[in-house]
């Protein structure tokens, strides 16, 4: 997969593009990352990226031109089949049936569609991603409308730029492709593909500070574990995010828990 | 505000402590940022911070130890009252009324309270925030029950650890503190301020590849400008995220838009 991100500041990428599992999947060169100035692209002797806003008001918007001259030029060295090179190519479908697909172009901003697990696994699919990360600025509508494929947001907060909205997704992505993760990563942060919030977990000491670690963990009784384990899965995402179970078809069992936690609520919540 | 990091990963901070809103804010003294390597606290010749969960499974979890290690040697370094520097103190609510606020332990976790604008505007009132993050594994239960202050997640996507999310978190706190931003990042990122999405930004050029800026906003007329960003904003919103306009008082001005473009439905969301 190659990784394209435009950004008014690429040294914010540095640390984070060359440590853990994404310096790791570039260096196995399962990704290629590129964090790449679009000032260059301004195509004036001042750089000027931003304009004030037709209809006054503050703040600065991103223009247009430079955005597009920086997607067309990745776009025009990236090897694809004819016609896909083109942003112009972007609106006709019949594009859709040749062997490469063309490149996701995605802006980061507060008003895109909220960020989850099942875009992580969707964009995993890809070949090729470009990220647009604008920087206080708005961007000109005409982005918007004609040169992105994707407007993703990852949360209801506001941040400075998308530079750290886009590291966000990079990761969530680049860690779903195949010969990424090594063992020691694999069940306990899959939080959301079960649905569920995780049980708790304990390592050594079995007592620290005279807090112990719960008798059934020590016990070697597996059966028991798994279903403490469940239970206390079930537990906490009933305590902190119960819309979750509303998604889930659970089996029996899990239900007739849920329905005693419902009866005995006041013990529970204070547990 | 001084906030610390403890993270395994404290090159990944580099690039972003260094740039932009925290880079300026650090350098104007406004905030004190620090990555801390807690694998020196493991107390033992290894640096070993992890274990293999009690009670079988893939993975691996945080010792308690290394983490309530660190967290109190940073304690131990700031001023505060008597009675505040020891973990202990943190379940003595007589605590409160003292003027120095005790810090926040904020763990970084996929089972935490979703982060949002106004958790960000309640963290940007703190003295001291101290962030942990865990990397590939699981946390012991007990550094959740027994350290923490705060559990927080900023999305329900699964990441490699909780580096990129305290960065996150740390931004949208940053760019809250007096002083911290200028005049030219005011109004055009704070769609979460208004409760409404943002109305569509345009800047020169006016003709760009035959895509025009809206006549209205060359008008001039600034009363009817405003009206119709104001009804942009609650179009987007109205297409995008309807569950906001729930939470929001509208005008009646603004309703009666809003039912007009419920009856024209199709048109609408077509255009």
């Amino acid at each position: 997969m190659k990784i394209d991100v435009l950004t008014l500041f690429p040294e914010m990428f540095d640390g984070v593009f060359h440590s853990s599992i994404l310096g790791k999947a570039a260096e196995k060169e399962i990704v290629k990352l590129n964090a790449i100035n679009f000032r260059p692209y301004a195509g004036n002797k001042h750089g000027t990226v931003d304009d004030t806003p037709y209809g006054g008001g503050g703040g600065m918007v991103l223009k247009p031109d430079p955005i597009f001259a920086a997607v067309e030029d990745i776009l025009s060295k990236t090897e694809l089949p004819e016609g896909l090179g083109s942003t112009e190519a972007n609106d006709d479908p019949s594009n859709e049936s040749v062997g490469r697909k063309r490149p996701r172009v995605i802006l980061m901003c507060p008003q895109g569609e909220t960020f989850t697990q099942s875009k992580a696994e969707e964009l995993s699919l890809e070949e090729h991603l470009i990220f647009i990360c604008g920087h206080y600025e708005g961007y000109d509508e005409r982005i918007r409308e004609h040169l992105v494929t994707d407007e993703l947001s990852i949360g209801d907060y506001v941040l400075t730029g998308g530079e750290l909205p886009a590291m966000v997704i990079i990761d969530s992505v680049v860690r779903l492709l195949p010969g990424v993760l090594g063992n020691e990563t694999s069940a306990v942060t899959d939080s959301f593909s079960t649905g569920l919030l995780e049980y708790p977990h304990y390592t050594r000491p079995a007592e620290f500070r005279g807090w112990k670690v719960p008798d059934i963990l020590l016990s070697g009784h597996h059966a028991n574990i798994d279903r403490w384990r469940r239970e206390q899965a079930l537990l906490r995402t009933w305590q902190r995010r119960p819309e979750l179970l509303e998604r889930l078809e659970l089996s029996k069992t899990d239900q007739a828990f849920l329905d005693k936690l419902r009866r005995q609520t006041e013990e529970h919540t204070e547990s």
